[in-house]
């Protein structure tokens, strides 16, 4: 398979083309970024950590019924994955205030959220990717209100199987980022990572963070909280 | 009716009690605030105009099946209506892109939306009125699904109603904000006041604003708007 044209950077992954028209190439990388960008950094062996627990969790994900664009591993830092088309948003399920929610709303952190909170934001550096609704959504045709249902459905039950997935290792899933995307026959399957980037992971018995929380707040010990969690998830 | 305790005093509005557990006094002000609170100043006659134009548009909604909180007018600036607790919730419908949304997500001013947005926004100075969905609504309890439901159905029927009702009065209803009430016996019902401090007018030809934005924005004219607007609610 080889690499070719790079058709996207972004601030953790970079997208190239193959010579199927059918398949990209995605290449982790250890840069890390917060706050739409304000605060840039770079956290050691957090590509190849992302590369292998998605490879992991998306696999987990196919099994269990819902379409990824995860083809196969291809080095440590690199993965072959369906060529999609992305749509513009933010999936956010949140199942226990954290983070910006909790300053926008005067939520407290750690609050367990009765049922799960859906958002979505209009994935647009431009305007640091706002909140937005179904109406915006389908005003600014980001995705149909067809697509919108079929995104939703899928994410309730991703966050069901990895609500219980992480339970099992001791982690409480507090909330998460996905994304989807479009294969050129117009299945929408999951796309991007799920990683310690994207979710929120708390340890269950002492509340510990692992994940990017550490290096977003400088609470050190981030190297040591992804490899805690990749240690996690293969066990 | 006597006028009693006063139990809130908003931006444009003093509500108080009354003899009657079920009836409140509101008294509209010419007090005009902007960006949540930042612009301060004073519209003259505004108290009068809204009060007036409240009550003809609440009174045509009534006739048109829209339940409202509106009873009828004691004075040039106050009038009678029932006792309601209010959702803290903005209820806003955008037929054309105008305003913050504009600036959030990148949006044309004048761009006409093929749909209307319809959005909700958690009315608390505190937080700046950040916008919110159903699923926040649901979370902190701000109201119950079954009254978003009730919400939602009301305010798009609503927005059907004033759409055709002010382009007779050579008026483009670009946006408006509403906010409804319970009374006590369960009822949900249209509260609050539609005025130009509530809604954007455009007038048809010419797209003149005339409409709290020439406060705003600092474009003069501001009296003359509101009396305007007065002019052709009572046509």
């Amino acid at each position: 398979m080889e690499k070719l044209e790079q058709l996207y950077e972004g601030k953790a992954k970079k997208v190239y083309k193959t010579d199927d028209p059918n398949e990209f190439i995605i290449e982790y990388k250890d840069d890390a970024t917060a706050f739409n960008g304000e605060k840039k950094g770079s956290i050691g062996g957090k590509g190849v950590i992302n590369n292998k627990m998605t490879e992991l969790i998306f696999t987990m994900l196919e099994k269990q019924g819902i379409p990824t664009h995860f083809i196969k591993l291809l080095s440590e830092s690199e993965q072959l994955v369906k060529a999609v088309t992305i749509f513009p948003l933010e999936v956010i399920i949140r199942n226990t205030a954290a983070g910006s929610i909790c300053k926008r709303l005067g939520l407290e952190e750690g609050l367990k959220l009765e049922a799960p909170i859906f958002e979505f934001c209009y994935k647009n550096d431009d305007f640091g990717d706002p909140m937005i609704n179904d109406y915006h959504v389908i005003a600014m045709k980001l995705a149909t209100k067809e697509d919108i249902e079929v995104i939703r459905d899928m994410t309730f039950k991703i966050n069901d199987i990895l609500k219980a997935y992480f339970l099992e290792k001791g982690i409480n899933l507090v909330d998460f980022k996905i994304e989807f995307g479009k294969t050129a026959d117009g299945q929408i399957v999951l796309a991007d990572e799920i990683s310690p980037d994207t979710c929120r992971f708390w340890d269950v018995k002492t509340n510990e963070k692992l994940d990017k929380d550490r290096f977003r707040r400088n609470l050190g010990n981030v190297e040591e909280a992804y490899v805690e969690m990749l240690k996690r998830v293969k066990a």
